[in-house]
């Protein structure tokens, strides 16, 4: 089978035939609807070194935001149906600590000794025409479109997660929040924000055509510049806003975030620019909390895919047959691609 | 000044001549916008006795859902504007417990010392061409229609304070939630809940036209009768409501909720008709809670307040000038009245 | 090797030799320290029959509550070390459902399809030399002794499950708790309480040895009989306690938990006499709860463990050799064991 | 009546002899029992400027630290026994405002307009015979000490608002938490912390015999210099501490929270020193939250009487005459206090 290989540290991937894999104990071989095309495969195959923490190694199949049909159970496995469709919670844990038995992968506590931190993610993802993966990580997605929902994997459960951790900031009548950076997780969580409380979104980014499309979604945008801090708190009433959703995490974003933010407010990095910013007693309002979050659980995709279900988001993607998987990935080096590229390896 | 004036137990009210309060220390006179005619008014002037707790005794002026313009400050009292338009909290308990303290008057530890319950309940209401309210019972309207917001203090606060108990069962994606009675309270909770979550809203009544209003305001509704509680476990794929809000609280209501409600759900009852059900260990599924709630805390009146000033619901008002507030008292104890009559005494 | 085996419904268990089993991809055989004797065992070899929910059928080793030492490690399994203690979380699901992926197996939504419960019930439990378990199901006990550890497994876990949906009742100073039935649960209970919150711990129980345990455990008791409720809420000022854990689940205890109840409070029934008792709006305080609770999550244990590693809780144990396992049930069923008879099957 | 006043910027207090107040419609005149000296007070009268925000102006009395026996009401005050023991909620806000509402008068929204910040903090205090104080503010003490009490106003009140704020981090077993600085609100949180939790409470100071009262109160005490955070974090199995309670607020102890805190925890920074410290996305674990927090609200305080009346909490007091109130502050000046002095105006 044809599979996006990422081969050698720094280096583009390549397309190669593989063997098919067969699932193991507790497995799953799914064939691939979808798989997203994400900005951090470019940081894995342009960036990432032998060095770095996390133990990830070439070479493996790319695809950490990925869905696809029941092809073919692995021993022990019960309780599918060839051809049903899936979503994939990509993070794949030690799966017996106490992070890994709340569905939490992410936050596992041997991460080191796995090898691997999730599908396409050091072990074999789902930019091939199948991919195997543990049964529990599978998300049902009934007759809605897998193709449209794979990058719901990671677009979706990672602002979902976010703002899932922040939603006792939003609970109520006259609330507001603030969404900075409007690219694929921004305007899912735009989406997600506006289905799920009564606060006024506030959104903004550098790009206007971002903007407009967040206005399209029920957000009230804010453009950059002198001001801006001052422009968004008026919307507030001088009172600031109740939460921001940081999806770029430079240092600019970050103070805008401190600025803007109301007393008993939350902060929320997802964006992992990293930038620096100082905090003291005296730098945010009294109680306004920051923190930094990562992707999500089991538990969280479903309830991703209960919106998305639901009609409450519509995830913006391009779709990409097998044979043209590098030039989505070269679009997405080059910045060309607004919304998610999906590459589809059996279409 | 004219005022509607509960004047003996068991009798219909009247129109009498009055004088015009004036404010104490801590105390606003309110020039009235509008007061909502209530079914708990009809309860008051016709089922309520002398044996009753709550210590009510007449007479007094009718009127627990009120609005006005600051008229005049009483001693102590600043930072008001002539002419502001503010909502009325109504509860007034002693001011020095720990549930007054926390602006929860509903609750207070020593309501049958104070003599009576809220304005318009045992103490002058708003049924009048003006009121005196504690300082502290005011929120502010700023430019919304007062006339329309009146019935918020009730109609609005109470489905409110439901809700925000009940808000962690419908955080996320996927949830459901019943309504049970889609009378003035049932209405707005379901624009409430569709505003403030992205819970699939189930409504149910016996009446087909406030189901239709229920369908206009996002809600699925679901006929009573014959494998009613089947057909709404249907509409979760069988799992069951996340939670109900109950605005019946009959036997067959309750029953209902109990039959459709999810594991881990919660039912919240908040009419009071009083139906006795069965509980034990095995009447709900595992950890689904059952409880009743009653009106709300200032706090919540505010949050209600940003929820109709961000025109999240539109309450359903048909207004009557003063010399028709006992024909509004007539059609609603004559079950003619849809929606909320809000008397403008100063109309 | 010998196990305690529950042979046909309505038959009292017998020792027999069976097979060592072999532990299966995923699993580990555990070598057996402590299995405890619990009362739902009398239950399932005197009280089950065919035609009862849950699909349980004879013949299996009994035995929910178990520790052991790792012994040998199946297919894909790794990060364990021979004879290193753990304790069993019992529940065993199917692992691919939303609850199981929040390793709470208790609400798996596939129980019917896996023909077991836990192990122990429909699985062969710990009432043996050894075990085969998932490895997921296995909690750290470090250097704490494993046998005295056995009963947390369900004695420890449900009660502790029990407390933390109702922790939210007890935060904070001046908090009062009730807790009813001091069998090996409830006082279980009362150590996690005493230990987790700053509220006074009232309980009560038929037995006067049970209270006087109780008082060591620092516990408050109260009396049965006439008056019962008005002592009890005496102690609190009048208010009421904030939550009420009632270990038996009869008409007489939640109606003692209904009478007590403060506005707000919580009652948790975790007993399952299954008595009736009748709800309406008017027959508990305001938005005081009420509800049932079922053993625990994988997460839940682990904290357990930290409970008892730190001291925080002292299973009263009494411990029995292989041989006399039967005596334990014996003495089980006659009533005429205090605390937790745990079969030690190596020793 | 006699009164320690601020009289003038940058300068020492005085006892003068001054009018004893009258108290105004919904105040209280209360005999002082004891008022505690503050450090807050030291920077009142050392390093309050006329140009610093809160408008603070002398002349007034001192002491926001209060408690003592009603004298006489003012009108329109019912409920009150003569004689009767109170503690008093230093902060008074607007009283018509949301955050009033919810007795949270810290966070008033037009303290800039009210003209004071609290009592003893530009409005008289407790350093005098008498004080008025609106009824709202008093939270009875029943037949505790009213002068061991009068420290909880906020020596107990600040550390409870933060741990309440952070006690969902500490929740359940196996939880541990850091205290650092163990002036008069560590060792108050110290011991809030042993009774509401089951959490290891580690504890940290420069002076040794601070260190040694904290282990007096159950706390594991480590000492500061090389490898601290180290040593901290091994206390934890590696895992970090659940929470920080960070008494001081400079860069070296924000810095060793941030060395320590777990996944998932949150960093409370309670004292005002002020130290910048940086944040980014890769400075804390995941989810670790870092906030401010200020004193507390009415129902607080209620809780924290609670756990005084309780036996929970035991101030270090040391007792002082009216006529060495000024010594007291010397004293404090001079850092020979250890514990809290508290003045006793009337004794």
């Amino acid at each position: 089978m044809r599979a996006v290989r990422f081969t050698e540290f720094n280096t583009f991937p390549t397309i190669e035939e593989i063997e098919r894999p067969v699932p193991g104990p507790g497995e799953v071989l799914l064939k691939i609807a979808g798989a997203g095309a994400c900005h951090s495969d470019v940081a894995i195959f342009n960036d990432f070194t032998a060095e770095m923490p996390g133990n990830i190694h070439p070479s493996f199949t790319l695809g950490h935001e990925n869905s696809g049909w029941i092809e073919e159970l692995g021993p022990g496995v019960t309780g599918f149906t060839k051809g049903d469709a899936y979503l994939v919670y990509g993070p794949i844990g030690c799966g017996r600590c106490v992070a890994c038995s709340r569905g939490q992968d992410t936050y596992c506590e041997n991460a080191a000794d796995v090898g691997y931190l999730a599908t396409g993610i050091g072990r074999d993802g789902g930019m091939a025409e199948y991919m195997t993966v543990p049964a529990r990580n599978l998300v049902p997605l009934g007759d809605a479109d897998p193709v449209a929902a794979a990058p719901l994997a990671d677009a979706g459960l990672t602002p979902y997660h976010a703002i899932k951790l922040g939603m006792h900031h939003l609970i109520g009548g006259g609330k507001t929040v603030l969404v900075i950076g409007l690219g694929g997780l921004g305007l899912v969580g735009v989406q997600m924000l506006k289905a799920m409380s009564a606060a006024t979104v506030i959104a903004t980014d550098m790009k206007e055509d971002a903007m407009a499309r967040a206005r399209d979604f029920g957000a009230v945008t804010v453009e950059g510049g002198e001001g801006q801090a001052e422009r968004i708190r008026e919307l507030t009433g001088g009172r600031g806003v109740d939460a921001v959703f940081d999806f770029v995490g430079a240092t600019p974003t970050i103070e805008l975030a401190q600025q803007t933010i109301a007393q008993r407010g939350g902060i929320f990095v997802v964006g992992i620019a990293g930038g620096p910013v100082t905090w003291s007693f005296f730098t945010n309002p009294y109680e306004a909390t920051i923190t930094n979050t990562y992707w999500g659980t089991i538990e969280d995709l479903y309830e991703v895919v209960g919106l998305y279900r639901d009609g409450h988001i519509t995830p913006d993607v391009t779709r990409y047959p097998m044979d043209q998987a590098l030039e989505a990935y070269q679009e997405l080096v080059d910045g060309k691609i607004s919304g998610r590229a999906v590459v589809m390896p059996n279409a």
